[in-house]
């Protein structure tokens, strides 16, 4: 047993109790936290550097800018110039502002760039948060926060002594039906909450930077395991107590030579909540999670997707909800950039903050210890 | 971590590997074993007579009888005369046929009756068997099989011993959607499996026997959690190798004053799979289980229900499976009690033997270890 009570837990606001946390967001205040960094308050828009032209930032992020209010795209960086420039073109981006890795750093003189939007391979995180910071730019960056707990932490130092704001993208905890899902609970509308299930994972093709350890730091857990540990947290607004883990590697084809296929593991809160989940890259696992209450239970799924999410619930009572989010992708990008951007322009603390990307990698660390995975 | 590889498990035909058990299946040998209990050819059916007139017996067991083909009712045992009595009538069992727990022993003297249904509460399973395998019964005994790990093996000693067969409840391994199930997961329509959820529970009233433990022997995991363990057995073809569970109780409402509200619990297969599991007696949770394979996945829910059962899938390929199982209660326990029947009638080990409650115990007892519970 993997007792997480012994683990120094960054400050957050979520460690509040759920009736407290109930009542703060009653009133609002809940992620209205005191921040380090300077507001500017002046400035209507942030413009973001992508970092790393990859799926994510290409087809979702900046197709994302495009509508976004408080959010435009002013800078690029990637290893090919030739993508960047074609990127370029098509955002009005100027030349000037496609930078790569060596010279990265300069992006503290672009006056354009104020925040950076980091969407590289896992393990390059860190080193281009940091550099990101000391640059005087504001950080979001892509989860998994870092390959290592240290990371985590030294990159939280970086943003807090550069005076810059820090969100990790987990943009499922600004997305609307999540959102739901949480208020259902937080009302009390599901009654008292004593079990959860989750599952995220995929069939990987062979070939991709995920499979290496090297970049990818870690298998399905780090990738897309992360979305259930981090929802069974956004669900019960508490940190989990104890956890146990097991991981596998079913095909021996190559794909799993340094990172694990499986994941299965049970966490236990403080409240007695208990969550089961599984992860994997080795079969066909849409990501949802299925809450069991008192009085209903409620089913998100897809729950972490770009679009198509879909929530349902049935209550004792009979009454049933069924909500499909008609939104499409990438609608949640649009609201990621702005909703940091918010906080950079207002200085508040994004809800999503190192703290949070931290602690979801001490449960990753502790899982795979749990594992027995060296991380 | 629990390993179960310490365990002395009963021998069991789906101890095979899932190599050789589709092997088997596939000639139709898969569960003709040897049987040490003489066979009686010349008879048609048999005659039950049920010991405990409760939910499970009297809403749906008897009924159940009525349309079946090789199972009729010859007899009742209840500390209820005139609900006997009464069920007697219905039924047009002589009243001569009704017993109750003091002179229960005297059936042996009744040639109508050749078996016994025991549907008692869980912690008299073992006294009941017993006594009808000394009174020369056949036994189906409702799961789960006992409360203790020594109580199923002296149940199938004393069987063994009287020469009779022994067959535990889980309807749902003769079950078509289940079997189906298994099916498309054994012809590898689904690939290679990875990963499973399943959960199962309700939230109870108070008053049930099944909050009493000296009744029930535990809470949820021995009433309902069974169903998901058996079923990662049954869809898996394997024994899980290791595990870990929590338990919890959160509703301080008097309910669980002595068997736990929740367990969460995670098992690796020899394979590999992983399966992560809840049950409670504190939400709203309907039973069902979900299986990750490479090319495919399978949900079944509901899964264990007397009726209603729905199996879902989608392959990789586009190809979907939508197949609601028409069928209606209680036509899982008409068909239970003539598979057993034909059991005892050719001489057929039932593939839910003995050795396959015991295994159950063995692992639940190993889940309440792992929870810190005393079992």
């Amino acid at each position: 047993m993997i007792e997480l009570n012994k683990l120094t837990l960054p400050e957050k606001p979520v460690s509040l109790t759920r009736r407290q946390f109930t009542q703060l967001a009653a009133t609002g205040l809940a992620t209205q936290l005191l921040s380090r960094a300077l507001g500017q308050s002046s400035q209507k828009t942030i413009g973001y550097a992508m970092v790393g032209l990859g799926r994510i930032s290409m087809g979702h992020f900046m197709p994302g800018l495009k509508t976004a209010k408080q959010s435009t795209l002013t800078g690029l960086v990637s290893g090919h110039r030739g993508k960047a420039e074609k990127q370029a073109a098509e955002y009005g981006v100027p030349t000037t502002a496609i930078y790569n890795y060596e010279n990265f750093d300069s992006i503290r003189d672009n006056k354009q760039i104020d925040a950076v939007y980091i969407a590289l391979p896992n393990s390059m995180h860190a080193e281009y948060t940091i550099r990101a910071a000391k640059a005087g730019k504001h950080v979001l960056c892509e989860k998994p926060m870092a390959t290592s707990v240290d990371d985590c932490k030294a990159m939280i130092q970086a943003c807090r002594d550069n005076n810059v704001k820090l969100m990790i993208a987990y943009r499922c905890q600004l997305e609307p039906t999540n959102l739901r899902a949480i208020d259902l609970i937080r009302s009390g509308k599901l009654g008292v909450i004593q079990a959860i299930e989750s599952a995220n994972g995929f069939n990987i093709q062979p070939g991709e930077w995920r499979l290496d350890k090297k970049l990818a730091g870690g298998g399905p857990l780090m990738d897309v395991g992360i979305y259930s540990l981090n929802a069974c947290r956004y669900l019960t607004g508490e940190e989990p107590q104890v956890l146990f883990a097991y991981s596998s590697v079913i095909d021996k084809d190559g794909r799993f030579n340094t990172v694990e296929e499986n994941v299965g593991w049970t966490m236990k809160f403080p409240s007695g909540i208990v969550a089961s989940c599984n992860t994997t890259y080795g079969a066909r696992m849409e990501g949802y999670y299925r809450v069991h209450g008192s009085k209903g239970v409620l089913h998100v799924e897809p729950a972490f997707g770009y679009q198509g999410l879909h929530l349902t619930a049935q209550f004792n009572g009979g009454e049933n909800l069924d909500e499909p989010n008609p939104t499409k992708d990438p609608s949640q990008f649009t609201a990621e950039a702005d909703y940091f951007s918010d906080c950079v322009l207002t200085n508040k603390e994004p809800k999503m903050d190192g703290a949070e990307g931290l602690r979801d990698m001490q449960y990753i660390a502790e899982i795979y210890k749990s594992c027995g995975i060296s991380f």
